[in-house]
């Protein structure tokens, strides 16, 4: 155990998703068990440069597991990407004495810690956080299982309007890069097509179904937004072979990144959480604590990458079902 | 009590919405109790034309009370708009003995039934469906109260996000022509400003309030659909005075016509439906069923307009919450 | 107007209900548009007698809306049942100089402002506030909708595993004296049989529908607790008559009470707030503020009862489904 | 690919769990596309014995991934341990020359196949379903994830009421034989103590805690059901210690068998369901197909056991955060 550590301090950076306050919750935990205390800086890296930091006691982050967001606030930093900015950031650090910094955040957090290390000495621990699930090292973010809930809970109401008409809808999901969304609530809703970034959508099939849909049923159609795909798109190609087609268009939107965190991600939060104190107190630094087949896995920050996760199984199933 | 009518055809028509089912339940249920059997034409008036209908019987219906949608379907009737369409529509009761009518909609639906009555004599009743709650002669329009749940519920998971960003999002709700749906899905979520087509909207106020918004907290706008409104207009107005604004839209779009019914809207169902059958034992016919003031209400179909609901104390909340 | 009152006192009293926050916060906000400060009692009148009280802001409570409970705690004070305790109160309203109190809470909480007005001369208003809708003077309580829908909502999950098991299941709701919650809950999802402590349970009926039950479906009972029925009791006469019945029983319990308001309590919440202010600022005293017909309405805490509110309609209604 | 195969048979066992149906409509999609049919029996192996049997159609299952329970019903069957029974069976699936059969169920349906396989020499693959997540050879089996959700949301209900009274409520969860649910659900939710079967519960230690709490706060207990612990044995000896203590139980029940099911257990059913007939084609038989370690993973039925699954990761969790 490493007893020099003393004062962690913890942020969250980029976007917010659900299960980050569970993991704040379970950083101070076990930090307070090992007599340490925890500094929130608040709105990620902005927060490490102006010294904008709340002394968190798990005994009131205990009622927050259930809340989504931040309760740390998170935003995207430009002042972190010129040294001048990480220069601010370590000396709020050292007027803190915070002697280790655990981030919670997609794969620009962690290069920031990375670039942070140059001139910043104290370890760093990493947590992914980001509803797109895209980042190597971890089978789950914090966040994605929160977001699959939320779109597929929202897509069964939409079913219920849909056939109750017979119409054909599009609904469209977040994940501009990345299928993982899509593809996992199309196959949840039982959708009749599921079209995601990471596959050549085979639009004549696609168009030929629903030419040649009777209008005695509900056609579904689940899409990832996109440049190359996208509701208005799908929309398009479909009205160019039937123009009567009696279409309507659902974006689901940012009601993904909210809502109180899905029981996966409160669990997921606070194996994370633990696992964050537990690798300092191990003397580890500048690593990304995962989940990786069920166990915690440790990854180095220069070897975290977003990757997309859609794998041969996935594609299988996206064949299979998806058309 | 009328003991001529031994057939009771029901259909579902216009816009479906949630409630519509334990409608059906009731009716049928009362019907059986009184030995009357119940025919249910799918579609709306395009089963009624095409003699399209399945026997309805409560112990099925049952289990669907908490169903959103229609399991009758509906839909939009060209057709029955023609004198030909309401011809064969009789043939379609003659042939099936169908002593009365009873129909789930809203007032295009209810206009339907009055020409109808020109050419056939049986008795009708209407129920009021529609999410919009804007038809005269009953407090709440089936479908109405779920809307608005889904709505506030998705809002919620919204202002996490929103604040975790510190941002201005932009929620637009349904109610092209009625805020109703607006101005209380604003009310019961907090919102920093509501916007409806009933209001002159105070776009000096709003403007200055956005402008002047301290980016330390988050700020939430609902907006109904609509030409003058709507999410990009205001968004369009706000930025033309706050170009840096971090802000985002999501419309809520579809997924408020679908969804398990809300308790209310299941209970308006069940009284009304067993209403409609009472009011046809009691030799009633073309009138609409509804709650007026909390008490059971029957109003002319010929009385029975589309009516904004926005009545002086929701003005008054208005100008205390909406800006 | 009332232009004395600068400064008015809240708190809630007996048992929590969602919606209770929503009214809080139209307090605040209504009060604070007048240029009047609202200070909040903790623990109901515990926090009258020891001064216990925090500054309300509208700002903050805007973002509250949606949570269930209250952050003003509850409770029941034995204390301000005695004089002393009630000279105690009187003392911290004028060391504070509160103009005006608002109490949310139930019928013994307005008996308990009648006691107090004999020593203390500012004028009081109530909201009724309890998910058991039994007070006169109002169509709804606080927290009543939000618990049917609680209710619904799990009585649904439990009609999955029971007609997956053919089971008959007994699914005891909230209401010892008052069966509003069970036959609204039992109605909402096609109960087979809704037992109310309003009633005479025709177990005769009930016990020949449960022997000849066919085991091909489900059996849903939803029964309110109560010393004559509950949930216990309806089981040993079933299994008098039908020893080898597959039956289980489920009771709901305290899920009930909370949990986030649904859309009518919140609007509720939000009406009955802005009127308390208004009410207080016509120089309104000793009533309570209630929704009566759909209306706003005043009634004197001393016309105000404990009220069953099953009505004729209800009653009829249970006749029709109840077995 | 095992050519040989033309008809798959197809049933649920044991307790029913969300998840389920979407694993029916994974296989039967999965079998369509191979020019499979697919017959369901119902009541599991009851159906088997007595011919009763549907035709599968994956348009029909297709939105059914949604709904709880099983559509095929489900029951145990004393009759199938008898020779006799599992003889009626094979007669059973010569009739309708079933050439494969799928069974989704627990430990004691894989026991029930392996017993049959001794006269039947037809494939078999199992699939696991039990919300008690106690099966080796899987990380999750179908169930456990919705269970815990609405385990958690209805949690989070009651700490909103415990939080209002400052009380101490004890939640009774599923899971005799098994903590699972009760770890999850009480690390989940922020729980002051939780009590599993699978721990020696320092008793000593929350009686401690519970005697000095200090009526400021709710105390949140977090409890399997059981013979050596549940919620009244807890409550009992927290009497013993502290007789006036504000104490509430709630006991979930049934509502964590039901309910849609979760993202989690829509994907398991449909990747375990395609897998079950992929399995089948490659001739393998009297498999359970899992998912462990994220990966698809077939396990012997003769090495299925019945499991605790609360390893040294959770053990640990539990004493950091379980009293």
């Amino acid at each position: 155990m490493d007893s020099t550590i003393k004062h962690i301090g913890v942020f969250t950076s980029g976007g917010d998703s659900p299960g980050m306050n569970a993991a704040l919750y379970a950083i101070t935990k076990t930090a307070e068990v090992n007599g340490i205390n925890v500094s929130g800086f608040r709105k990620g890296y902005e927060g490490l440069i102006d010294g904008d930091l709340v002394q968190l006691k798990s005994h009131e982050l205990q009622k927050l597991t259930q809340k989504g967001g931040t309760i740390l606030k998170t935003a995207r930093s430009k002042r972190f990407l010129e040294l001048e900015g990480r220069k601010k950031a370590l000396q709020t650090l050292n007027a803190n004495k915070i002697d280790a910094l655990i981030a919670i955040g997609g794969d620009g957090t962690f290069k920031g810690l990375l670039a942070f290390s140059e001139i910043c000495d104290i370890p760093f621990v990493g947590i992914p956080g980001t509803i797109d699930n895209d980042i190597s090292g971890t089978d789950y973010t914090l966040g994605f299982d929160s977001a699959v809930n939320t779109a597929i809970e929202n897509i069964d109401k939409i079913r219920d309007t849909a056939e109750s008409h017979n119409r054909v809808f599009i609904v469209e999901v977040m994940g501009r890069d990345s299928g993982y969304i899509g593809i996992h609530s199309g196959l949840m809703v039982g959708a009749d097509a599921i079209l995601i970034p990471e596959s050549d959508t085979d639009f004549i099939n696609l168009l030929d179904k629903v030419k040649n849909y009777d209008s005695e049923d509900a056609f579904l159609i689940v899409v990832s937004e996109g440049d190359e795909i996208g509701a208005e798109f799908v929309s398009s190609k479909i009205k160019e072979v039937n123009p009567n087609v009696d279409l309507r268009i659902t974006k689901l939107g940012h009601i993904q990144r909210g809502g109180n965190p899905s029981a996966l991600d409160r669990m997921l939060g606070i194996r994370l959480g633990v696992e964050a104190v537990k690798s300092l107190l191990q003397s580890k630094k500048n690593v990304m604590v995962g989940v990786l087949n069920n166990q915690l896995h440790l990854t180095p920050f220069n070897e975290v990458v977003k990757q997309h996760q859609v794998n041969k199984e996935l594609h299988e199933l996206l064949e299979l079902f998806g058309t």
